[in-house]
């Protein structure tokens, strides 16, 4: 745990990494249900807040739902569309191979520099991760825990405006460790849960192309299924199974095979 | 653990640091209850004894409560109000990054500075924070753990009077760990547990501004929800609750809303 | 745990390594059922995808199965097959007497590698011996497995395709270590279950040599131990029973006895 | 853990610390009940037969008792009366900040110093702080504990004479440590226990000053609420509720009050 | 841990090493069952396919049995008899003091050393010693015990040819830490178990001398303690017995009550 | 951990040490039963055997029994009668302050000088303190205990003959530990049962002096409290207890009423 060593292996970061946010978005964020224009207004208002308060010039915020429910994609979009002058993102890609003080130090620095600027903001990309965390033992940095909850509910110096937007897919453990203490407001992310919404993201991919036709006979093969309509599948898997039914000479079928196996029942 | 790096670690520290205590109180302190009154009354008598006792020169108080109720505040504002030479505190956001013996060397350290004036106050800011503590193990440091509990419970050398005004969210954990011997006081501090104390903050706020009506209504809304008057929330959520609301185009409703989200029903 | 140290420990490794791929399949893969042809071609699916794909430059795929049921075999066979300009294997042997962060930085720099060329294939086999896992405890190194699944997670820079070819033996474990997230794709291996299927095995091996009887015979006996024909046995074991036997005076007589032992009843 | 290190941690201690000694015993040492002459005259005892003794030169008493009851005093008060040549303390708080390996040597050094007088008197203060014990776990440092216990168990050389006394608030958890076996002698130290004994400790306070029935007012105000006489306070708590009283406008009235709440029921 | 140490650490090892094979059975190998015969032939068949198998040239082959039975001599015979060019013994006493990296190094070395002979003979003996194992925690070395799992599965290069020979005292823990798979044979060593055979150790190791009637009429005795004639002892300890009872003036009789003790009524 | 350190912790360590050893019994071996001779025969018969055996030139014996019933004081004293040219003692006081792999050292460096002299002689005194045992946990050093256990099954080089003592206090501890298979011989060794015993103690330290029928009294009064006239009470607390008694006015009440006191009820 050498001090110099963890200081070399720290990485300095300054500015807006706009090109990291821009890779979580690559799927773009279909509208495929009203749910979605809530959460962006929802993270619209408390950057709003962050932006004008008289009060509070500090503010974090909590995204949380399954694997794969495009919670990294929604904060990175909203970021994007804040054009605050200084945003970046905390994610566990970045910290692989260094010591537990390193990524302490690597948590911090980057904190810091985000009171840098006058508007500032920071995604602390599924908390889980960052902390090390497996659920057998279960198993987690403390010591990063404990740096990450201490930063997350400090407010910058004077004259500098922060807020944060964490993402996580383990509410349970989040509470669980005391974390929620340290979140403003907290927005749920979910699954696709019908298949309405199903089409809706056949429509927007533009899955079938010129035959316009074959969301809608998708979704009827899958309402043999699913004769209540339900279904609970990640927006990422759905994307991904349209995507690998292009490669199959049937890919409505395809389609449908794919999202049977993919959805998870509750 | 090298020794040489723990030094360089810490970062000395003399003489009063009046600005941070001043940046936790920067919501004031609201007189939104009596109760508030009795905790200052409290700890003003602790503090007398330790100037003015000819037995003792070593007093250590705890304030306790549940998140965001505000314990640091009223730790700081009384420590402000004392005007000794010396007084600083010992929180989680100084000692990010440090290893555990650096640590507990930053609060040694602290501890002996502050023999150093005639007249010695010192917060010990969320010992839970201080002690590494995460709820699921649970694990902490009981290394910084019993460095804390030595130094509460030595008195300062002779010609030297201290008080420590120590806080913490968790007083089952401080009792489980044999903490409380440290202490010659205990101090409850306690959330807004009733509209009409709400209702105060929203007057002391003048929330509504020139229309004075509005803490009224809300409180008149909330009855419809809260038909006893009975609510469970803290301080801070309750001031960053006012101040979301300004950003809506309801403001009171806005704070209807989120006052029924906010409370911890017991 | 000294960095230096680490650095050196670390292979550089580059550009295709057809050599341990190859040495993988010393045994061949025998067609001893239709279910190996459904893997392969499953897997070659996912590698078509992978290729063509205009959203997804990456993928991962999981292949499970009891011990030497032949998913390494099965893996190495395919890489080659991909023809990829880069390939390559994480196993265990390879990070023997590294430190837990030296295993890191090899597991990171063997995944940057793979971010090098347009094509990419990585092999990460045996996650349980990688992750250093033994089940009792259980134990296993959570900063190897966090790095790791980081690194199955996240897509490689644009203009670079990467699949993942990942083999275990226990997907309970797999499973509860959140670990199956990180995958597109779960193919089953199994063992060999008919007395049929090791027919085939002992003719494809020429089990008898000019004898071509022998095969015929051996199942014969067999059946009078399992009457239905179901037997549960690893084809590495299969074809170490066929090579031992040829060193008995009665071949088909050892054969049928060492199969017997090797049976696992379900 | 740096062997250098540990060395230039540790001070050097040769000769009486009396110093120390006296700090221990600023509260005097109060004849509020026999039992107090009952303990001095058994160590006393003890202390007579390790000067005498033909056949032992070592000897090793412990004093538990519940917190704040008055262990430490009692021990310091007969090593001052022994008036051996070298006498010194072992307490948590001169090695705060010291690695697990630098506590060891501290301790080890403080014996093999207690070996070179003639008579030596060494006080182990708090054996549960100085092993670094924290009851959820529970934790300890083993190591320390363990060359505590040998040395609580080793004759010095021929020629030198040395008697330990120990205390400890946790006389279960010496037990279940195996510690007792160390010790030739157990002698309890116990609180307050009725209000005829906190008479005893106002009179020796001299509370009231001129007012010398102010005692037996307090008593009678204290026989409402126990009526049989039986409490059970600390008599550090009691001399710091008496101190706190004298700030008070109504001094009895305060201390009644006190008194009630510092009561531990049994 | 320190890498360079860890080299100095561990002892250059090449060639045969005959000499600790020899010292392994002083107490030679007497066929005192034809159990015996059975163990030894079926080692040597493992032997000869490793030998000439044209499929593998890897073999790895577990001795288990209850302590002191006699797996390591039954190993290093054997060992000895194989006549290849490579032998060697890894065992705990060789390791002492070793960290558990340069443990890890001395049997990484010592298996990469059994790569470079085109035949080569490995005794891992006491797999419980070599990981550290001991039965409260439980505890073990996961890192010792991954890496000789690791080595034990997989082959050595091309036109090398190596066998492991594995020997445990704990068949269960084998079983449950997983280890069975790496071997392809698993042979049984067991205790004494009638006194058919004690009598036969007896008549080899001549005891009574001259007095050739002395083992029979040992067994008469000891038939009155075991009517059915089953025992169950160890093999070092029946010949540990022999030798005391040499040393008595009744060494028939003396034998007669060390082999009552002894026995481990099953 | 630096191993050059732990170098430079070690004491060389050649030769007899005879000191050590005689202050083991300065309370002498005081023959209060029978069984004391019994004990002693039968390690004699041991040394014998370790001595002239033609086949085995290593033995190892444990000495088992409860605190200070006087385990060491017998090793120590058939050590020094064996006139071995070579005998040590591994005591845990040697080894305060040494980091665990120095310790580990120390004891294979006292082992392998104990493979220097034709006829040598170790004593390992309690076990439980050499591996740090505590029975909170339990926690102790493995690696300590697996060094230990591989070295008290080894036998030395030809040529050179080693006979191992080991004490220990917890029996079913060193049996759980799997550390009985390193034993050839278990001794057990008791505490006063009878008063009868303590009688033999009394008169053969002269309890009373001229006054011989003190003892006899001294039995009176105690067959009042132990009617059958059994106790359980260690040697050294017996002989510290007519120590005690002396300081006293009535040494034979005082006696009696320590020995009620030191009395463990079985
Ligand atoms: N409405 C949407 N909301 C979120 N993501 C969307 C939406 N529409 C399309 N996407 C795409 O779906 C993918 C969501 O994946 P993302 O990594 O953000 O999920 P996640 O919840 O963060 O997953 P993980 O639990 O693995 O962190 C992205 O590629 C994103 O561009
Ligand atoms: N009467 C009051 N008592 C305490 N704080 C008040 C009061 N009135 C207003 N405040 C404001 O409320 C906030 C209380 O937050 P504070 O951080 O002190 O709470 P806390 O209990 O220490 O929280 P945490 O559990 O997170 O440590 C401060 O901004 C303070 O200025
Ligand atoms: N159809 C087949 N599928 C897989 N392997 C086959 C097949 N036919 C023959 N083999 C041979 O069987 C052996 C399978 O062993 P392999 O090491 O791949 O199994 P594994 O499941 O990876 O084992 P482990 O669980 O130990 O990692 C290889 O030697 C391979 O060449
Ligand atoms: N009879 C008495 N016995 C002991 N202490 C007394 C007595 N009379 C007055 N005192 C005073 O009471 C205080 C006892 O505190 P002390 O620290 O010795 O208690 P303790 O049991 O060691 O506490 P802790 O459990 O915190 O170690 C001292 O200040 C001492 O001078
Ligand atoms: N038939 C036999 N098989 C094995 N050992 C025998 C046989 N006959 C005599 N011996 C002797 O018995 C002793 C067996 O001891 P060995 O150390 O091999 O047992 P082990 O099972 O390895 O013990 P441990 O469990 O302690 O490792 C050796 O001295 C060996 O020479
Ligand atoms: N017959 C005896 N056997 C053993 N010790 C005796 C005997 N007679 C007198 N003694 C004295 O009793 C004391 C026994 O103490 P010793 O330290 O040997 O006990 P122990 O069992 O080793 O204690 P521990 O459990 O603390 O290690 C010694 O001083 C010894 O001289
Ligand atoms: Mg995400
Ligand atoms: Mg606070
Ligand atoms: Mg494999
Ligand atoms: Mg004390
Ligand atoms: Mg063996
Ligand atoms: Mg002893």
């Amino acid at each position: 745990d050498c001090f110099v060593n963890a200081l070399n292996e720290v990485k300095p970061s300054y500015g807006v990494n706009e090109e990291d946010l821009h890779e979580s978005i690559l799927g773009g964020i279909l509208k495929y249900s009203p749910r979605i224009d809530n959460i962006l207004q929802r993270v619209e208002r408390d950057i709003a807040q962050l932006k004008n308060s008289q009060k509070f010039n500090f503010s974090s915020v909590l995204l949380y739902g399954p694997p794969a429910s495009g919670k990294t994609a929604l904060a990175a979009y909203m970021a994007l569309k804040s054009k605050f002058p200084f945003m970046r993102m905390i994610s566990s890609d970045e910290v692989i191979g260094m010591s537990e003080s390193a990524k302490v130090q690597y948590i911090d620095n980057t904190f810091r520099d985000a009171y840098k600027s006058p508007l500032n903001l920071l995604i602390v990309d599924d908390i889980e991760a960052i902390i090390d965390y497996v659920p057998i033992g279960p198993r987690f940095s403390s010591v990063i825990l404990r740096a990450l909850m201490t930063r997350m509910k400090k407010s910058p110096p004077e004259a500098h405006r922060l807020i944060v937007l964490a993402t996580s897919s383990n509410y349970r453990l989040i509470k669980n460790l005391d974390v929620l203490n340290c979140f403003n407001d907290e927005i749920p992310v979910n699954n696709l849960s019908s298949l309405n919404e199903l089409e809706n993201v056949m429509i927007e991919t533009q899955f079938g192309g010129a035959d316009t036709d074959m969301p809608k006979r998708v979704v009827a093969k899958l309402l043999e299924v699913f004769p209540d309509g339900k279904v609970n599948i990640p927006i990422k898997k759905v994307l991904f199974n349209i995507d690998t039914s292009k490669f199959s000479s049937d890919p409505a079928d395809e389609l449908v095979q794919l999202t049977v196996e993919s959805n998870h029942p509750q």
